[in-house]
């Protein structure tokens, strides 16, 4: 089993299992780049162990539709040629057809509704989706059966004893999973770190209907597109209330629809209305559903809390609900858009307030009860950083695991498991790849490098001309900078460079130095020193020699 | 009164008060710059309106010693050249006083310490401290009174029950205060979303005590090196525990020597080892206090995170005390760094963990007995988010304060008041100064966009080389880029980019261009499109035509 994301970072997602030289991939998850990453669009996990073995790959499984785990699908599908069969819950199938239509990849996968309990067969894997809860409908456990035995990955989930689609995690299935012998539970660690069990979904909509009640003005709710549930929730309120509904942000119109052909949400007739068609109620007669929830610089949200959105001018006696918490490293990004709304003179409700949003992976007693349900031979806990795996550890030791039986690996780290025991094999270091523009590769490292050192000091370019017959200047030098800050005496620093540039060429041309790439150095260094002293920066010197 | 900052955003103040002709400036504070000012490092209030009026400043009164509050003074004092008088507390001027001294700028000022309750006249002002608590000793408030009547500028301040030192704010003379008649009120909001009251400072050292006496292993506690009663009770709690203690960090030692020679800290004799004797005593016998608790990128603890501090290197057993929280923004780096202690294999203890932080900033009951005990006229909320400015607001009108004698303004608009009442003037636009690297100035947008816009993309540099006679091209295009990712086929592209240049160079010389600012344009707009079609990206593209 080779994980190639999904430890020790939260967010990204993708094991590869194999046995007898076959394979099944269980999810393919991206993570987004972090704001260091300048430039970057993406971050994938580095697949490139599949590259050779395309043909060997049975299946692809999915677990959910959230981008961490589904996110890289079309890029693993175009490096592996061959079009695999995907297996997923029938949420997941219509959440990735649809995405690879926009990918104009619809053609190159077999997609494959797997209804959870029901086998199949593919070379020598037995594999079954089992139904657990999750903050998206159809969240699905996988199970794979070789002769060595069983695994199961948990995917994210949660116990939810009352979930908003009435479908409960199937434990009567987990605990016959248990009864048959699990070899090796893979299970999500996100919540590792919260005592008891997390608050039900359904529990969700009174406290919104709640805090709607309470509201005299226009009413913005924000949330995750891809939680259907919340966002039924959301429509019921306003429902109840008599509140029409306005869907704003793509994603949250493409989820809806999506979800709302397969039968897994609904409004009533006349309920919703257009973007454009929101000004034409009265405040009171409003709920708009907005993407946004992490202040993600394009959305919806952040749009309206800039005075940028073309259907929704925020104002006074508007209350924004946030039913969403920031994930991991989005908290300024989120603080920023409530702050500008309350500069706008609008309220924002956060689930600091109120308890409207529920998390999607389960507490600590949760992983205690699917250790204790699927009673497995080895643990590996996944998702999560290194503190969440290593209480995901102490609660397996809890629930009596021995710690000798507990892996917690990192990406690349392949477990290697057979009759006689389980052991770490040897690292493939399977790092990450990024996505920039329509290239996708290995980290080019000199690159962000180069964007780093330009973004914190500017550059200089200096360009002189000289003869290739002798080395003589035959033309002005020219000095050229950008992205280098407050140069007052800009005019006095450029002529002075200029000067040093010329002595130092001419020098050149004495010595005998013709040589255009020592002449660069040259110059790379001297304008280099002149800069700092100057202006006490580094910025990027580059120096190009011409020679006519 | 003009707000130079402090409005609207945590972390800069520095207010101008004017009365006369003549001026007091109460704290003169900075931010640090956020991830979107690539290469800035540091953010001053835009203190322009005072370039001109040097000669009419009274005196500089500075509340406490925290960077937000004096950070700018070097700046500042740099800028007005005529050295003034600058009063603070006793720590304060210690400290501001280190600070001059690493600047050069000891003669720049007239430091004196004023002790609270004693009034000193200056001009149309008669100044007076009031001590306030804070996690910082000997922070002050800041009472002007003028022939129109008196203000009291809070600064940052709690009504600790219990401080550390024995010395709660000074309610009594904040009673007489309100007795006497208080013109305007200004309160500090930073934890004007939280009801109650802040827990004791001294509430920590034992919940400190607690935690250490669990710890097999080395601690490492990590706070504000200024909060010196922090750093004395974990000193405390080393000794009560028999470990020695070392202080790694510049400012760790450097504020620790400040507070010790004016008799505010103190440590029993021996306790102290340096922090390169660490490894010579064992584990269970060392506390070591560090600087990094924002998980600054160049702190100790950071450092010691990536395994990267000269004489501490982390491991299993340890365990890293965060006795502070996050300052809002600083999440990512500081879940970072304890990441990276987790996968080392060190345990963390947080805030979220043990009740080992205490805020130095009052809760809405402080604030509310605030407002109570001075009575004020009029209210203006500084020191706050949007959010926080309107519930302070809340407060204010919570316990009788008119609505219309409350004013929330912004950076650079001036609150007037004379007899008959009280007003917003007309905006002066004050926002804020970078300084970057020696420089200092107006926020360069032209810079700022450049690097970003670098940053995102990457620069492509095309240099052609033509004849000043006929425009023909005399040398072979020249194609730099830097920041540009994943360029597999670079050497195809920079190929084909040269056949588009000559090209358009041929073009330009059939039909009479000579212009090399017109060619320059062709250039950039030809070779921009071009790029885009080949990367989907638009890196900076910078052509340079030199004529021969």
């Amino acid at each position: 089993m080779l994980p190639l994301g999904g430890l020790g970072e939260i967010g990204k997602n993708m094991t590869v299992i194999e046995y007898d030289g076959r394979i099944v991939v269980v999810d393919t998850g991206l993570m987004f780049p972090t704001a260091e990453m300048h430039g970057i669009d993406l971050v994938l996990p580095d697949f490139s162990y599949l590259r050779d073995r395309a043909s060997d790959i049975e299946a692809i499984v999915l677990t959910h539709g959230h981008e961490d785990h589904v996110g890289a699908l079309p890029y693993v599908l175009r490096e592996i040629g061959v079009p695999p069969v995907i297996y997923g819950g029938l949420l997941t199938i219509g959440m990735v057809r649809s995405k690879l239509d926009e990918h104009k990849l619809a053609d190159s996968a077999n997609l494959q509704e797997l209804p959870p309990g029901e086998k199949v067969r593919k070379g020598p894997f037995e594999i079954e989706l089992v139904h657990l809860a999750h903050s998206i409908p159809d969240m699905r456990g996988v199970l794979l059966t070789t002769e060595v035995g069983s695994m199961l990955m948990t995917g994210d989930y949660k116990f939810d004893q009352t979930p908003v689609d009435g479908r409960p995690a199937d434990i009567p299935r987990l605990a016959e999973i248990g009864k048959e012998g699990l070899l090796l539970l893979c299970g999500d660690s996100t919540n590792a770190d919260r005592p008891g069990v997390a608050p039900s979904e359904s529990s969700v909509g009174p406290a919104l209907l709640r805090q709607f009640s309470q509201c005299e003005g226009r009413i913005i709710v924000t949330s995750f597109a891809s939680n259907i549930h919340r966002v039924q929730q959301v429509i019921d309120a306003a429902a109840a209330l008599d509140r029409k509904v306005a869907l704003v942000g793509r994603s949250m119109r493409k989820n809806f629809n999506i979800a709302s052909n397969l039968g897994m949400a609904k409004a009533p007739q006349g309920l919703f209305i257009q973007p454009r068609e929101i000004e034409d109620f009265p405040d009171e007669k409003v709920v708009v559903i907005s993407t946004g929830s992490q202040g993600e610089p394009l959305s919806a949200l952040r749009r309206m809390a800039n005075n940028d959105h073309r259907d929704v001018q925020l104002h006074s006696g508007d209350t924004v609900v946030f039913s969403a918490t920031p994930v991991p490293g989005n908290e300024r990004a989120v603080n920023e858009t409530i702050d500008r709304i309350y500069e706008i003179g609008a309220t924002v409700i956060t689930a600091k307030d109120a308890p409207i949003h529920a998390s999607g992976h389960g507490w600590q007693e949760e992983i205690k009860l699917m250790l204790n349900l699927t009673k497995p031979r080895y643990v590996m806990p996944v998702h999560g950083d290194h503190q969440r795996l290593r209480l995901h550890s102490q609660l397996a030791e809890a629930v009596g695991v021995a710690p000798e039986n507990i892996f917690r690996g990192r990406n690349g780290l392949p477990l290697e498991i057979d009759a006689d025991g389980a052991g770490f094999g040897e690292d493939i270091h399977a790092g990450v790849m990024y996505v920039d523009g329509v290239n996708i590769g290995d980290p080019d490292d000199a690159a962000l490098r180069d964007r780093r050192d330009i973004a914190a000091d500017g550059i200089f370019i200096v360009v002189v001309t000289i003869s290739s017959d002798d080395g003589s200047v035959v033309a002005d030098p020219e000095v050229i900078f950008r992205g280098v800050a407050f140069l007052d005496e800009a005019d006095a620093l450029v002529e002075d460079l200029s000067d040093l540039v010329e002595d130092q060429l001419e020098e050149a041309a004495k010595s005998g130095n013709r040589e255009s790439d020592l002449i660069e150095e040259d110059l790379h260094d001297a304008v280099g020193k002149f800069v700092f002293q100057r202006l006490k920066r580094r910025p990027m010197i580059l120096p190009v020699v011409i020679e006519v």
